[in-house]
C-alpha cells in the first residue's frame, strides 16, 4: 500500500481522488481482514462523506490539508461520534454512542485524514496479546497462527497488513510498542502528558499514553505532529505548544546513543539481543549502560496498573463479572483489593527510577532496548521460556516496555528483520528511548535505522 | 513583643543589638514558656553565634539583610543542622542529627533571622490539638487550660505568647490554620507546591504544605517572600520564580469577595459564624456562594492522609508501636490497610472539587470561611457539640480546613476577637481563601481586616 505521504500527494495533484483511495481501502479491508481480524467496525458512511468533501474541495480549488484523503483507523477505545466506545469490551457494547470524536481523531480529520474504522484490542487495554475473547484474536499478518501483540493489536496489524497507512493506539505498559515490535512496523509512544486523552476509554490515569503507528518514519512523524497540542479537558496533558518533529527527525547526526544492559539484556531472547546489536552498530552506540531499578519499576507499574484499573472497573465487575474478558477479569478484581500502601510505595519507586534515568540522559540522547523479549508467539501460548526460565507468556511480552512507560519517557519502536530463514521470518523491534519531551531524538534514531535499510515494514507475503 | 519589622529596623539603626534581642528573647522564653510548652529545644549556641555575626557585620558597616537580628523558631519537623528531627515523635529521638538546615530555615537565616529553637507539635503532624503525649500538650496562651490547636501548636502559641515574632509550621489538613485561629494570630498556608519541603519530616506527600505564622500581616508577608523560590530537591515544588507579595498585600481595593455558605456554614458554631459575618462586612463581600462537594473533599483528604501516612510509618509501626503517640497510632495502622481503590477514588473527588472551586474564582478573588468550627476547647475534650450533633472533638477541628488544603488553595488566616465578655475572650480566625498562586489576594484581605481593627494578635494578659 502507498504511504500516507504518497496518497496525500497524489490526491492533492489530482492523480487520484479521495473516493478512489477510500474504495480501494475498503475493498482491501474486506478482502484481507477476515484472516487478520484487525477491524471491529467500519465507518464507511462517514468516510464516504469525508472523502467526498475532500474531492469537492479540490475541485473548487481549495488548498488541501496535509493528510487529505489518507485513510486511517483507531483502536476502539477512542470516541468516534455515533459509535459506542467498546474498548474491546462486550460490557460496553450497549453504552450510549459517543457524542463527538476524541481530540486526536478530530485533529487527524481536520488534517484531511479519513477515518475508515475502529480496531481490535485487548479488553480495556489490559493485555499484551489481543487475544480478545469477545471479538476474536487479532492475527499477525506475517504469520496468522501468531499473535499481533497488544493491547493495540488491531492498530499494528492493520498497518502491517497494508490496510491503512496510519492508525492510533494507546500504551499504558507497552501496548503500542509490543504490537509494533511483533507486527514489524513503526510506533511512537510520546512523553506522558504530550497528547490529550479526553474522549478515550481510560485504563490507568497516571500511565496511559496515546500515539500513532505507521509503516515508515515520515508518516509516523507527520501524524504525531498533526496531533500535538494541549487540551484543557485532559488535566494531565501538559500545556506545551506543539513542538514539530518532522524536520528534526531527518537527521541522527550528533546523537549520543547507548545500549541498555543489565535487566534489558537479561530479559531478552536471542533474536532480541541481535536486534539491539544491529541497531547499536548502525547508530554507533558508544556504550552499554545500566539503568538500575528496572525490575522494581516494572513491579511498580504492575501495582499501579492493577490498583487504578481495579478501581475503575470495581463497580461494574460486581454486577457484570461474567461479561468481562476471562484473560483479565481476575486481575482487575485482585487490583481492586491492593492496599494503598503498595501504591504509595510504587509511586516512590517510580520517582527514584525517573531520577536514575534522567542522570543517564545527561550523557546520552537515545537508549536502545528490545521492545519485546521474543518475536510473536503462537496464539494461545501460555508459557515463554527465556534463558531457561519459564515465564507467563502474556504478561512477559511487556517485560521490557513496562519499566520505561512507568516513567513516561518517549519511545519510538523501529522494526528489525534478521533474515529470510525460517526461524527469523518474524520481526522484532527495538525501543529508541529518549529523555522527556525529546520525541525528535527517538524519531531521528528510527529514521537512521530506516535509512540504513535495517528497519522497515515488510510487505505481507500473499503466497 | 516588638514586630519583626521593628526589631530589624532597630538592629539596623543600632538602637539595639542582635545580642540584646536574643538575650531578651531567651529570657522571655525561659520565663513564660514553662506554662505554655511551645518550645521543645532551644538552639542557644547557634543563635548566639548568628547574633554575634550580625552585630559584627553592623560594626563593620556591612548592610544588614531584611530580618537581621529577628528571632524565629520552627516546628520540630524542620531539619536543623545538628539536631535530630523529632517531628513530635519519641520514636525519632535517636535518629541521627540533621546534616543541614531545611531550605526554608536556611533562607530565613540568610535573611538575617536568628533561629532560637524548635517547637512542639502533634506527633508526625497527625492531629489538630498538640496534645503530645511524649512532650506534653502545648497550652493556649490566652487560656492555658485550653489547646493551642495543631499540629503546629507550638508555632502558633510561641507567636501568640509574644515569645518570637515569626515561626514556621506545616499544614496538611489544617495544621497552620487551626492553631492560628485558636491562638489568635496570622498564618499563611501557601499554594500547594509553592515552598520547597525537602529536609522536613513528611506526612502526606500529596498534601503537605509549609508556611509562616506572625502577629501581623506585614511580618507574615515578609517572611513568606523571603522563603519563596523552587528547590529541585522537592519534585512537587513548582519551578516558579518568587512572586513577592509585600507590596501587593497592602491594598484590598477591587478585591471581589464572597462568603462560603453551605457546608462551611453548617459546620460552624455561633462564634465562627459571627467571625465570618464581621469579616464579610469589613471586606464588603457581595454574595454567599456554594462550593459543592466539600464533605466529599474532606473524606478524600482523610483517606489520602491515612493511606500515605500509613505507608510512611508502616514498617516502624510494626517494630515500635508502643513508642508511637496513642492519639494517632491506631489511625496510622488503619491507614496502612486502606485499599488503593479508595485512594484512586479520592484523587478523582479531589480533581472534581478543584474544578468546582476554580469555577468560583472566575467571579471572586477571595472566599471567606471560618478556620475552626469553635474557639479553643479545653485540653482533653473528647466530644464537640455542634448544632446539636455530637462530633469527635479532635478530628472536628479540621472540618473547615481539610476541604481547602485537599485542593491546595492558598489561605491566610486572620484572627478575630468579638468582645471582652467572658464567653468571647477567645479568638477565632477566618480563612481568606484565594485561587492557586494568588497568595497576595489572601494577604490583602487579611491586611484589610487588620487595618479595620478587626484582626490582630492580642497581648496575653499577665494578671
Amino acid at each position: 500500500m502507498a504511504s500516507a505521504h504518497e496518497i496525500a500527494h497524489r490526491v492533492a495533484r489530482g492523480e487520484t481522488t479521495a473516493r478512489a483511495v477510500l474504495d480501494a481501502t475498503l475493498a482491501r479491508i474486506r478482502d484481507k481482514d477476515p484472516g487478520i481480524n484487525s477491524f471491529v467496525t467500519l465507518t464507511e458512511s462517514r468516510a464516504r462523506a469525508e472523502a467526498q468533501a475532500i474531492d469537492a474541495a479540490r475541485a473548487a480549488g481549495t488548498p488541501l490539508p496535509p493528510l487529505a484523503g489518507v485513510p486511517f483507523a483507531v483502536k476502539n477505545l477512542f470516541d468516534v461520534a455515533g459509535l459506542p466506545t467498546l474498548a474491546g469490551g462486550k460490557v460496553n457494547a450497549d453504552a450510549p454512542p459517543a457524542t463527538a470524536d476524541a481530540p486526536l481523531v478530530a485533529r487527524l480529520r481536520a488534517a484531511g485524514a479519513v477515518l475508515v474504522g475502529t480496531l481490535n484490542m485487548d479488553e480495556h487495554a489490559y493485555g499484551f496479546t489481543t487475544e480478545n475473547t469477545h471479538y476474536g484474536a487479532t492475527r499477525n499478518p506475517h504469520d496468522p497462527s501468531r499473535i499481533a501483540g497488544g493491547s493495540s493489536g488491531g492498530s499494528a496489524a492493520a498497518v502491517a497488513a497494508g490496510l491503512v497507512p496510519i492508525t492510533l493506539g494507546s500504551d499504558t505498559n507497552g501496548s503500542i510498542r509490543v504490537p509494533a515490535s511483533l507486527c514489524g512496523i513503526f510506533g511512537l509512544k510520546p512523553t506522558f502528558g504530550r497528547l490529550p486523552r479526553n474522549r478515550t476509554f481510560p485504563f490507568v490515569h497516571s500511565l496511559d499514553h496515546l500515539g500513532p503507528f505507521a509503516a515508515n518514519v515520515a508518516d509516523l512523524a507527520l501524524a504525531y505532529d498533526l496531533m500535538q497540542g494541549p487540551d484543557p479537558q485532559d488535566p494531565a496533558c501538559a500545556p506545551r505548544a506543539a513542538e514539530p518533529v518532522r524536520e528534526q527527525a531527518d537527521t541522527a547526526a550528533g546523537l549520543r546513543v547507548a545500549v541498555l544492559g543489565g535487566y534489558f539484556h537479561d530479559h531478552a531472547g536471542e533474536q532480541a539481543r541481535r536486534s539491539v546489536a544491529l541497531a547499536a552498530d548502525a547508530l554507533r552506540a558508544s556504550a552499554v549502560v545500566e539503568l538500575p531499578g528496572a525490575a522494581q519499576a516494572r513491579a511498580a507499574a504492575f501495582i499501579i496498573t492493577a490498583a487504578e484499573g481495579g478501581a475503575l472497573h470495581r463497580q461494574r465487575l460486581a454486577t457484570h463479572y461474567a461479561h468481562y474478558e476471562p484473560h483479565s477479569r481476575a486481575r482487575l478484581v485482585a487490583g481492586s483489593l491492593v492496599p494503598a500502601t503498595w501504591v504509595v510505595q510504587a509511586q516512590r519507586v517510580r520517582r527514584r527510577f525517573l531520577a536514575q534515568a534522567l542522570a543517564l540522559y545527561e550523557h546520552y540522547d537515545v537508549l536502545i532496548a528490545p521492545a519485546t523479549p521474543v518475536p510473536a508467539p503462537v496464539i494461545g501460548t501460555e508459557i515463554l521460556t527465556l534463558d531457561g526460565r519459564e515465564l507467563p507468556a502474556r504478561a512477559s511480552m511487556g517485560l521490557l516496555t513496562q519499566p520505561i512507560s512507568c516513567i513516561g519517557l518517549p519511545v519510538a519502536v523501529a522494526p528489525l528483520w534478521q533474515g529470510r530463514d525460517d526461524d527469523r521470518h518474524l520481526p522484532l523491534g527495538v525501543q529508541l528511548i529518549a529523555a522527556p519531551w525529546r520525541e525528535h531524538h527517538s524519531l531521528a534514531a528510527a529514521h537512521a535505522l530506516e535509512q540504513a535499510g535495517l528497519a522497515h515494514a515488510r510487505a505481507v507475503s500473499t503466497d
